[in-house]
């Protein structure tokens, strides 16, 4: 087959590459339906993480079933599977207080390549979500957003304890931040302000459910955010960018007692510990445990309650990968999907 | 009167003060039963934490009420109070969520100087909590304890989502660790490591419900702490330092999906975030709404449940207050209780 290898900054190739075999007794391997290029594929993409050898691209995926390996016991030829960018158990201890993403036998897919036909997945049955049926096309974004950012995004939600009555601040208007405001609106925010700066993504901010618009960032955002609430702070913030001052914008943002969910990768960042003390803010977040949603999520887009797939404003053949790259990174799209 | 002063480094004195009288409608002046050093005295005594003047010392009471400003609707004259260390109006939508040491017209008690006989307490009725009737003296130095200790224990037990079935960690043997041992055999916990090397700490941290000690510290701890937990870490640990060593231990001693409560107050602390971020704990802590359990302690107190007033192990006229400092920098003392 040919797949998507990263060989340094901006230098993306669709190439020849081993087919995926069989390796585990677990493991599964999957014919791609769609794959897509995330916002975290441009941090090596961008060369701010450094990688020191050709790398496989992708995590994100959905597809039908071609074979499983022998110890597979619910998984079968022929389901459309959703699965996580980590590959998980789905029965330690950990997973089954909902951490799947930490998994004590977690496996992260981006090993695997998933920008590419076809996919091995390991732990199958831990990994792997069935839809009842095989979906009509135009699910399929959807399907495929639940695999990462529709799932990181609802995670950050839950992260920052939304519900009925709360305020609810995210802060990054990429794909996840958008999903964030989806899943606040889905669990009862009463009121959801988009952090952007960018006509487009509030435009589909407001469509997911965003009440109110703040285009001021850092110190300025914080203080707009605790105009809006009587000086207090949202009771609920999502962090959906990584960086030491989205972070820091979003701990300002929150009221003493409130909630901060993170889920932007963090990269070179320090959290000064006397404002996060004298801040008493909640903090959770990570690597999301996307697996612990997906039946739900999957529920939601199989009876047309969500459209999450909105955040694919491009929609490329799989062997234009580089260009959907390109266009993430210039910032032409909020996320590319690609279709074998 | 005559009342605790810190000039500089170990420079404290016992010297003439003014009385404090009432100066705002909502203030009582209390006649101090029994006072106290705090571990977080010690910050400015050994000038880790500098001074630019003379400061009045001392944020921990217990007393009777005097008198009361004209605003004072629910404190009387002749009653027994327990207060916190921050002053609260216990009515802002802040306290009401649970925070009042954050609340929106908050006073640091330590302003006023409670290492003294008589003290003035702003928002009186607010911050006061009155006993059921003037306490028999044995009673004393627990009800001492509830004010900040035991309230700033039991908050990070609260923040650590200490209950029933759960394995806890307490970092830190301090009288607030040692609180938060108790705070944790209250809230069922089943399994209690305290993490201590001190002889006299591990006693009282057994007598107060530890079921396990653990000598070693920081990456050696956290160690010790997963070889206890089947590798994976306790489910809640208690933070009661503040340095970046207790706090990194602390994360590293968490499972994924667990909660760290710290409640030491944070000196040159950098938090690295891609630690924090892979950790995926839950971090919540701060300075303790000590008010918010101040009923609650006072009940469990007065119905002789608990007895936190163990953790003082000096006690001394209060005209000796340098001999408590000195004492507790040796580490000759727990924690030392003045008595005026």
């Amino acid at each position: 087959m040919q797949g998507t290898m990263l060989y340094g900054p901006r230098d993306v190739c669709f190439e020849e590459r081993p087919d995926p075999t069989i390796l585990e007794p677990s493991d599964a391997i999957l014919r791609i339906s769609a794959t897509c290029v995330c916002g975290s594929d441009l941090w090596p993409y961008r060369g701010i993480e450094p990688i020191t050898q050709p790398t496989p691209m992708g995590h994100e995926y959905v597809g039908v079933v071609e074979e499983v390996g022998s110890g597979v016991k619910h998984i079968q030829p022929g389901q459309f599977v959703v699965g996580s960018f980590w590959a998980s158990d789905n029965t330690c201890v950990i997973c089954q207080a909902g951490y799947q993403s930490r998994c004590v036998d977690a496996r992260l897919m981006g090993a695997e390549g998933a920008q590419a036909p076809w996919l091995r997945v390991p732990l199958a049955d831990g990994t792997l979500v069935a839809t009842p049926d095989l979906p009509p096309d135009d699910l399929i974004p959807s399907l495929l957003a639940a695999s990462d950012v529709l799932g990181t995004g609802w995670f950050g939600a839950d992260a920052a304890a939304v519900g009925p009555g709360k305020t609810v601040a995210v802060v990054g208007d990429g794909a996840v931040g958008l999903c964030a405001v989806l899943a606040a609106k889905q669990m009862g925010a009463e009121r959801i302000i988009a952090m952007s700066r960018h006509e487009d993504r509030q435009k589909l901010a407001l469509e997911f459910g965003a009440t109110d618009i703040v285009t001021e960032r850092g110190d300025q955002g914080a203080a707009k955010i605790k105009e809006l609430t009587d000086g207090l702070g949202a009771h609920s913030v999502i962090e959906a960018v990584g960086s030491q001052e989205s972070m820091r914008q979003a701990i300002r943002s929150t009221r003493a007692g409130g909630y901060v969910g993170f889920v932007g990768v963090f990269h070179d960042m320090q959290l000064p510990g006397d404002e996060l003390f004298f801040a008493a803010v909640h903090l959770h977040g990570g690597p999301a445990p996307v697996r612990r949603f997906l039946p739900e999520l999957i529920d939601l887009i199989w009876n047309r309650k969500i459209n999450p797939g909105k955040v694919f404003d491009l929609s490329l053949p799989l062997e234009q990968v580089a260009e959907g790259y390109r266009a993430m990174d210039e910032r032409r799209a909020i996320k590319a999907l690609l279709r074998p």
